[in-house]
C-alpha cells in the first residue's frame, strides 16, 4: 500500500513523539513492503510564530490532499495565561477538525496488565477494563457562537446540535459495539440540557437499527464517578464534544499514564491520528516524553486502512517494550530509557 | 438559638435520609438547648404528582420565610427516559436555586481513614486528601436560553456568565482558602470557551485582593484526571456550574462512597443543605440508603449559623459510627445496619 501522510507535529513534545511514530511506520513499511510518504506542515503555536495563523492555508491544503494526518500536540503556556489573546494554538486544531469534517474522536481505554501498578486505581477495580469513547468532535459548545460584550463583563458560548450530527457518530458507535461486547452507553445531562434530550431521542431511535446492541444512559456527573468506580461496565461510551473531552482524559488514569492513550479522529473523507496528551511544554526537548501514545496512534492509523496485521505488530512491539520495562519515566520512575530509546526499541522490534 | 427550617425531602430515598438528619438536629437541640422548628413541603416528582408543579408556590414561599432549607433528593426514572416531558422534577431544584439566589454550592471532599479501603483509589494516593469544591450554581449552561426547532431536529443551550456572578463566588472561595491551605485552583476550559476566559480574567483580578492566597489554573479535562492522579494538590477548587457538577461527583469516589458527601448551597439571604447523592429510587423504602451525607449536611448547616461546637459534635458522632462500622451496606457489604439504625446510633451518640 501507498499512503501519503501529512505530519503535523505541532508544539511542545509533539515533534519528538511524532518522530518515534514515524520510525514505527517506517519499520512497518520495510517489513510489509508499504510505502509511507511523509509531508511536514505547521500547526498550533509554531504555526502562529512562523505564519501568524494557527492553521496556515498551506497546512489545510496539504491535509485535504493526503490520505491521512499524523498529529502531535499543540498549545503553549504563554497563550494559556493570556485570556485576551485573539489568536490561539488550539484554534488550529479545532479548525482542522471542522474543515475536514472529522466528526468522531475515538479513544480506546484499556488496563494494561503490566502497568496496573502505575494506576492510582486499585487492580481489582481495573482488571479487564476495555472500552472505547466515541466523542462527537464537530459540534456542541466548542463550535457554537461565542460572544462578549463591549466592556467584556459578559461572555457566552452556545452549545448546539442537530439530528444529523448526532446520527453520524451514533452509527459509528453502534457499528463499533457490534464488533465488540454489544453495549452502548450514552452519556449526557438530559435532566438539564435541551441538546442532551435531542441526543437521547436520536440515539434511542437509531438503536432500533441495531437490535443486538444494548443501549443505556448515564448522566455525565454519574458517568464521571462510574468510570472510576466500575470501569468494566463500559463497552462503547458515546457522548458529545465537551463531555467526551472531560471523560476521556479522566479515563486515561485507567491505563496508568496519559502517555499511553492514542486516538483517531474520523470523518467521511479524512482521518487524523494523535496521542490524547497535550503539548507538555515542560518536557520539551528533554528526551523524557512518552512516545507510546503517538506510536499507538500509528496502530489506529494502520487499522483504519485495513492493515490489521500491521497494526497488531505495532501493538505487540509496544507491549514488548512495556513488559521489558523499556519505558519512559512516567511509567518507571528510575527508568534509563528516554523518548528516543523507547522509539528505537519499538521500531527495531517491528 | 431558634431556627425555622424548611424540610424539602423530595423523592426516592430523600425522605428516609432527611428523617435521620432531623433526628441528629433534634439531638443537638436537646443537648445544646436550641429550638429547631421543621416545616415540610413538596418538591420534585412528588410535588408534580401532588400539585402539577415541581416547585409549588407554597414551597417557594415557605423557603423564603425560613432560616434555611434541609433538602433530600429529587428525580424519578420515569422522567429520565422521557426526553419530551416538559415538566421535570429537576426543574424544581433549579428554580429554587435561582429564585433564592443560592449561587455557591460548597462540596467538601475528604478521605476518611477508616473508609479508604472502600475507595477504588489506592490508599497512598488518597492519604491526606482534603479539599473543597466551590461550584457556581446560578449561571452557566444550566440557566441560559434553551431552544429546539419546530421539527425537533435541532437543540441549543446557552452558557452565559457575567462578571458579577463570577465575582460573588470567587470572593467566597478566596475567603475559604484564607482559612485553609491558601490555595485556589480555577478549573475552566479557557483554551476553547469565551465564558472560561471571562472567568480567568475576573478571578485573576480578584486574586490580587487576597495576596496570601495562591491562584492556579487547570483545564477541566486535565482537572478530571488530576482529581484521581493527585487529589492532595487541591485546597479550594473553584469552577462553573456544569464543571462543578461533573468534578464534584467524580471526586466523591475519594471518600469511599457518594453516600458520605454533603453540600451547602449559599446565597446572600438563603441557604440550603443537602446530600450530593441523587434520589436512588431503587433503594427507596428499603432501609438501605446511607443517611450520613444527609446528616453531614446538618453539620454544614450548623457551621453556617456559627454553631461550630455543635457541628463538630455531629461530625464526631458520624466518625464514631464509621469507626464502629455502624454503617449501611454501601460501606460494608455485610452490614446489618440500615438507614434508621445508623441514624439512631448517630443521634444517640450526640
Ligand atoms: C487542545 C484542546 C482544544 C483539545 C480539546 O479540548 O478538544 C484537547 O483537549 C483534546 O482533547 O484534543
Ligand atoms: C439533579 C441535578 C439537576 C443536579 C445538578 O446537576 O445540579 C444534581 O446533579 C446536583 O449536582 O445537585
Amino acid at each position: 500500500m501507498n499512503l501519503k501522510i501529512a505530519v503535523l507535529s505541532g508544539d511542545g513534545i509533539g515533534p519528538e513523539v511524532t518522530m518515534q511514530a514515524k520510525k514505527a511506520l517506517n519499520a512497518i513499511g520495510v517489513v510489509y513492503n508499504h510505502e509511507f510518504v511523509f509531508e511536514d506542515a505547521y500547526i498550533g503555536a509554531i504555526a502562529i510564530e512562523k505564519t501568524g495563523k494557527p492553521l496556515p492555508d498551506q497546512t489545510l491544503n496539504l491535509c485535504r490532499n493526503t490520505d491521512c494526518i499524523l498529529f502531535g500536540a499543540i498549545g503553549d503556556p504563554i497563550y494559556d495565561n493570556n485570556p485576551t489573546a485573539k489568536v490561539r494554538p488550539e484554534q488550529g486544531l479545532l479548525k482542522l477538525r471542522k474543515e475536514l469534517g472529522l466528526y468522531a474522536n475515538i479513544r480506546p481505554i484499556k488496563a494494561y496488565p503490566h502497568l496496573m501498578s502505575s494506576s492510582p486505581i486499585k487492580k481489582e477495580v481495573l482488571d479487564g477494563t476495555d472500552f472505547v469513547v466515541y466523542r462527537e468532535l464537530n459540534g456542541g459548545l466548542y463550535f457554537g457562537k461565542k460572544t462578549t460584550n463591549e466592556t467584556e463583563t459578559y461572555a457566552s458560548d452556545l452549545c448546539e446540535y442537530n439530528e444529523s450530527e448526532i446520527a453520524k457518530i451514533t452509527h459509528l458507535a453502534f457499528k463499533a459495539a457490534q464488533a465488540r461486547r454489544k453495549k452502548v452507553t450514552l452519556v449526557d445531562k438530559a435532566n438539564v440540557l435541551e441538546t442532551s434530550r435531542l441526543w437521547r431521542r436520536v440515539v434511542t431511535e437509531i438503536a432500533t437499527d441495531y437490535p443486538e446492541v444494548e443501549l443505556n444512559f448515564l448522566y455525565v456527573d454519574n458517568a464521571a464517578m462510574q468510570i472510576i468506580l466500575n470501569p468494566r461496565q463500559f463497552d462503547v461510551l458515546l457522548t458529545d464534544n465537551l463531555f467526551g473531552d472531560i471523560l476521556s482524559d479522566e479515563a486515561s488514569v485507567i491505563s496508568g499514564s496519559i502517555g499511553l492513550m492514542a486516538s483517531a479522529s474520523i470523518g467521511d473523507y479524512h482521518s487524523l491520528f494523535e496521542p490524547i496528551h497535550g503539548c507538555y511544554t515542560e518536557a520539551k526537548d528533554k528526551n523524557i516524553a512518552n512516545p507510546i501514545a503517538s506510536i499507538l496512534s500509528v496502530a489506529m492509523l494502520l487499522e483504519h486502512f485495513g492493515l490489521f496485521e500491521e497494526a497488531k505488530k505495532v501493538i505487540a512491539a509496544v507491549e514488548t517494550a512495556i513488559s521489558n520495562q523499556v519505558v519512559t519515566v512516567d511509567l518507571k520512575v528510575d527508568s534509563r530509557f528516554g523518548t528516543n530509546e523507547v522509539g528505537d526499541f519499538i521500531a527495531n522490534h517491528i
